[in-house]
């Protein structure tokens, strides 16, 4: 866990000030520098000591065996696992002979820093060699937000009090050693060396080339670095190359006030059909790009970029620091993975880990999209049409379980189904509805009628099939989806779960919807009237279970008939619970691990009366163990509308602070998109009420007595809006657009070129004692 | 598939009249000979050509990893595999320097017999080399039920036209090779040669010694062997051993008219604990023993053996020969898996093959225990003394678990669980109260007070620990049990499975009147007046799940709301179920692979009116799809019960004749021990109505028109009755023993010196449509 305080609060940058050996695997992630495209974790420049080595492209992975002790029909025989490939971020140096290496000499000085608004990590070292030598080694590094391919670093090496030797090694290194990443030998053993070389071109013409394809996927990995270098006379530059390893050398003698400064450009493309030589010519060129442009053209484009992402995303936080950097290094890493992402998925951990294997699950499309919808729609955008592009892989999937329409993969990186545990894996079939409701969502907030034609439709079409085929009307004409997972990972394969049952009816009703809107293209589909009006019936007679001894919905059917957890005699060592009791425990009993009866409070809140949120709230708090970094921001959110607002700022604080203070202790395989997105949810959608649909934004703003005022930024249909809340009042201005109809606390108007303000309503406590599990209290934060 | 008529319908034997090769491993498993404690496939005694080779020793098993590709708490880690042991029944012959081998050559004349009332499996050849000499071999083998570690072999060859050279060279052969039994590598590996060689001795003094012990587990296994040869004058005899191999050679020149005859004997021992040389002295011992009764005075102690058995376990099926061999076929292997069984488990195949590992299941408590209870209650009391033996395991299961009590595993031979999957392992608690039923069966029907206060006692209070635990009150007092597995393994982990419901409160019923009973030894362990009164409690309050509007029992809580499985969309090359659907769409719809509500209304049969036992039969009897071999004969005795004489007669056939005709295309891997002892459940039970407990049996008994006369015996609290059921009447007759109170058709007598007879009630047809799900009727016999 990183110690608090690691990093220093500041409103616009993450910088350490001091170098932790333990905790170095989670600052490579917090550090860690990407477009969507690319990914670099942030190893230190010389790439030892490490944590976990990474540079990553999205979609690179190798194929591995799924084992099972028992395989039953339907099981994925095969898996998927993010591939560490050639490491471009590489610059080693010798010091009078001696290798720069913080583990030996003395550090006295370290710093890094992650600028949110520059969008580079910078880092600033003063060190002594064993033998007494100081020098000062300064280096920026970035992943360029508009050169899809490339990534440079400026290095800098001084000597502090007297001459020196100095060599620097900048590399192009395939197949690091990597910490194991799997038990099973077999797979171990696979991604041990994923790569086999197919050609490694030394640095001629000062362009080094290394191509390379994964064994068993079959993935060609193209490389390239060139250096630009300023040193002293006498300077010597060399290249040479071999195995899977591509080396320019640099050596110069420094009297002190002199520098060695060298530039290291270095450019990505993959690709599973072209060529060898047209994965060289790729990298090439896009190093010619880079060049053209120069270091300084790549900072002021990244810083461009940057301005233009802020203006439309920033959320200002006052009166609570810790926060105001959190949301912001949220929406950064948000960005950084949504960037360039050009059809490929956003995985759980993005580029900055190999965490879950580099797999995207429902989280993008439930947590992540949300945020990028109103703020970067086009990463939004290129995240569903990465879904479209998997369709033909989850038909496949739905035909081999005897479905119809599209059985999207629980987690993937190449659209086939990687869960080795089919409870929590293919049963979870939310993800459709999850997928369908991104859909919804961004076709709303962007009218993007393209996307809509072109993918949105064939998406809410196949996962209205699959609700259809999944699904059965009883004897009275109820429609039942039985046997299947929600968001609750303590339980699983259960009736008519809350969630999914809502979460399905909306997906039927919006496909009826856009099938109706579109029926020329839907008819391509073989969509007929009468499987339209077979979704209509199936989303009005969903059913949605309800204990009317409790007077509260049930997460399933039976659930709230179920023993529940006994959490007096649950010891704090033994969260979270599914590492110390078995599934069949927890399932068969009232536990919950995040939000699932609760997001879809959020979520599908017009099907419930403030009434019953306030009742299942309470009912479910205090049941639900937040084991899942998937839950605070949502329990933030609803404890915000029934009015708890003590506890949704403690909510918020948990879920903005889940990286940079490491609080599931795993920030080391990648920081948490979903939890980074849950500070925006949590602050726009809690503390600002926001919601949309149907053309219509509408806002409950509540202000927590730890925010003094929270002002965020909002595009919707083409307009850019500012919403400034204070306990007093809310203030709405229109930056760009035409005219927007709002709601302010169910009160609609207009907004235009006038700013219009309203009074904030202060609400009064929900009257109802609300309470979690003994001990799973948000912790108070700042006393951590 | 073995072709019908493979076997000759003989009473008394299993006969094959010519050897077809594609079928070999089948009737390797058919001709298998055990006494339960070694087992020896029924090899061709020349070892090739082979389905599987297989000598197994009881509880000699290999330990394997058992892989995850998503591990989970309390996952088992490691699995158990029986061992081929030692071969020790090769004996090898080369006829004029030809190795004698049916695939080469001439097969003129081919006969096996198992026969039934001695207790060999003889076999006679009439073969020509493929240079033409003619022999005659004909060889007898045996495992001796008298002498425990002890086999022997008679073999003779003799030349039938004209003088050739014979050599025999009879071996112990350790590590064989063996189909590969897994799919992971590691584990092939690891059970490829699973013996290492401690000793090898030839046969110095005529006995020859071989001491292996397997890899992981550590077990020590011995194997001995000594001759007695008979041959012309001449004949030289030889021994050599290296390696896995020890070998005795025998040459002799015949004329026509001369023999070679040889006797072979050999013993087996294994410890996990006893030293290398202990081992040693238990085998050469053990063939000491075996040689003073020498070979005819084994056969005669075998003969005696079984004529005791039979004289208290025989059913006489008149009218239909093929039942009335496949029943004495069942009882047969029954009483060779049972027979010197002494405190260790009877596994799904008993000592027949490898299948399911050689794992012992939930099946031996629910079907062959019942069995052996009223025929071989000795073999009943040492498969209990087992479950007793492993209860240091199953009590760390459920510590591990979060459980009081024991859980015993699903599957295991060392008492440790290796179920790899959870939700149709750990989760079929059942296996529980069917241990807890057998235990109650067993002291009713011996009243073995020792074995009740030894071991019955302790099983029935651990387990009842563990259902108290396992299930709880609801806020009406109901006591649930949530989450489970029932017997149907085409559902999982639902709420209040009746089957187990009913079996957990007879669990609890029992235990507190055993505790009660004895209380003094109950205290030994720690059980107060509470916890006695806590079970009672629960069993007074265990809710049974009834669905008003159809009036039926609910296999579990919701079933009867559940999709019914679309049988005619199923095409029949899609049975099994399993193999082409996934489970997750298995267990969300009514569709059931084996009895489970209907084999609570076999064994809870008190819990349930005539007119509910006729409603749920016909229910479930419409989505049974019987793809197990634990159904047919559960189904024949409710379809007896609830007057459908035809369609119990019908399953009778399937149970009956699973093996012979190997009907699930799997007694290659070893006879199904449950199915075998299904046909006598479906006649006794079935036929004859028999229930008993509480001190009295009670008999219904009605024949179908297949039958002409059924009788059976059966050993009761000290008595040998007999039973003897025609269409016409019933006669009781008490063989031994004093009088005995039964019951005819509910009506109570006292059954003493004095015949008995009473009129055969003819049932009345059940007046209500019984089907099953299309194609699935069970086959009219011999049109298979």
């Amino acid at each position: 866990m990183i110690r608090h305080p690691a990093f220093a609060t500041e409103p616009w940058r993450v910088r350490e000030r001091e170098l932790h050996l333990d905790v170095l695997a989670q600052t490579e992630s917090v550090f860690a520098l990407s477009n969507g495209h690319i990914g670099l974790r942030g190893n230190l420049d010389e790439g030892e000591p490490y944590g976990t080595p990474g540079s990553y492209l999205n979609s690179v992975y190798e194929l591995r065996p799924l084992p099972y002790a028992e395989a039953g029909y339907g099981y994925p025989e095969s898996g998927q696992t993010v591939v560490n490939v050639t490491n471009g971020k590489l610059i080693r140096l010798l010091v009078d002979d001696e290798p720069f290496d913080v583990r030996y000499g003395t550090l006295h000085e370290h710093e890094r820093v992650l600028d949110l608004r520059e969008g580079t990590l910078a880092r600033k070292v003063r060190w002594s060699s064993p033998t007494g030598t100081e020098v000062c080694v300064t280096s920026r590094r970035l992943v360029s937000f508009t050169h899809r391919a490339v990534a440079a670093i400026e290095y800098e090496v001084e000597p502090v009090d007297r001459a020196c030797g100095v060599v620097l090694q900048s590399e192009l290194v395939a197949n690091e050693t990597v910490p194991s990443q799997s038990a099973d030998p077999r797979a171990a053993a696979m991604l041990r060396h994923p790569l086999v070389m197919e050609e490694n071109l030394p640095a001629k013409e000062g362009v080094a080339v290394m191509v390379h394809s994964t064994r068993a996927s079959k993935l060609r990995v193209g490389a390239a670095m060139c250096h630009q270098i300023d040193g002293p006379e006498g300077t010597l530059v060399d290249a040479d190359g071999s195995g899977d390893v591509s080396r320019v050398t640099v050596a110069a003698r420094l009297e002190p006030g002199q520098r060695l400064r060298l530039v290291k450009f270095f450019s990505y493309g993959w690709s599973a059909r072209r060529s060898r030589p047209a994965v060289h010519d790729q990298v090439v060129a896009a190093l010619a790009a880079a060049r053209l442009v120069g270091w300084e053209g790549l900072l002021a484009d990244q810083r461009r970029f940057l301005e233009e992402f802020w203006a439309g995303a920033d959320v200002e936080v006052d009166g609570d620091p810790e926060v105001q950097q959190a949301v912001r290094f949220g929406l950064f890493h948000l960005v950084q993975a949504a960037a360039r992402l050009e059809d490929r998925p956003i995985a759980g951990k993005g580029l900055t880990g190999s965490g879950y294997d580099g797999h995207a699950f429902w989280d993008t499309e439930t947590f992540v999209l949300p945020v990028l919808t109103y703020t970067y729609p086009r990463g939004a955008a290129d995240a569903l049409a990465w879904r479209r592009s998997i369709l033909p892989p989850a038909r496949d999937r739905a035909v081999q379980l005897g479905l119809a329409g599209a059985a999207f993969p629980w987690r993937t990186i190449n659209g086939e189904e990687c869960s080795g545990y089919w409870p929590a894996g293919t049963a979870a079939f939310h993800v459709n509805a999850d997928i369908a409701d991104a859909v919804t969502r961004y076709v709303d907030a962007t009218e993007d009628t393209g996307f809509e034609r072109g993918s949105g439709l064939e998406l809410l079409v196949q996962t209205a099939r699959l609700w259809r085929a999944l699904g059965h009307h009883d004897a009275q004409g109820r429609f039942h989806i039985d046997g299947v997972t929600g968001p609750d990972e303590y339980s699983a394969v259960a009736d008519d779960n809350l969630y999914t049952n809502l979460m399905a009816g909306e997906n039927l009703r919006a496909a009826a919807e856009a099938a109706a809107r579109h029926f020329d293209l839907a008819q391509a589909l073989a969509v007929t009237r009468d499987e339209i009006a077979s979704w209509r019936d199936a989303a009005a007679a969903m059913h949605v279970p309800y204990d009317e001894r409790l007077g509260v919905h049930c997460q399933a059917a039976g659930f709230t008939g179920h023993a529940v957890w006994d959490f007096a005699a649950t010891r704090p060592d033994q969260y979270p619970l599914l590492l110390h009791f078995p599934y069949f425990d927890l399932y068969r009993k009232q536990v919950v691990k995040q939000a699932d009866l609760v997001l879809a409070m959020h979520l599908r809140g017009e099907r419930f009366t403030p009434a019953e949120k306030l009742r299942n709230f309470a009912y479910y708090e205090a049941i639900t163990v937040r084991d899942s970094s998937l839950s605070a921001c949502t329990q933030s959110v609803m404890a915000a509308e029934v009015g708890d607002l003590k506890l949704a700022y403690a909510y918020l604080g948990e879920a903005a602070l889940m990286d940079l203070e490491d609080l599931e202790r795993n920030t080391q395989d990648g920081v948490h998109m979903a939890s980074l997105a849950g500070s925006w949810i949590a602050l726009v959608c809690g503390f600002g009420g926001m919601r949309a649909g149907g053309g219509l934004m509408c806002f409950s703003p509540r202000l927590p007595p730890g925010i003094a005022r929270l002002t965020f930024r909002l595009r919707y249909r083409g307009r850019l809006l500012r919403v400034g809340v204070t306990h007093a009042s809310t203030t709405y201005r229109l930056i760009s657009g035409p005219p927007l109809p709002l709601t302010h606390h169910g009160e609609r108007f207009t907004l235009g070129d006038e700013l219009v303000t309203r009074s904030t309503v202060k609400g009064s406590p929900p009257g109802v004692e609300i309470r979690q599990p003994p001990g799973r209290a948000p912790a108070p934060r700042r006393t951590r």
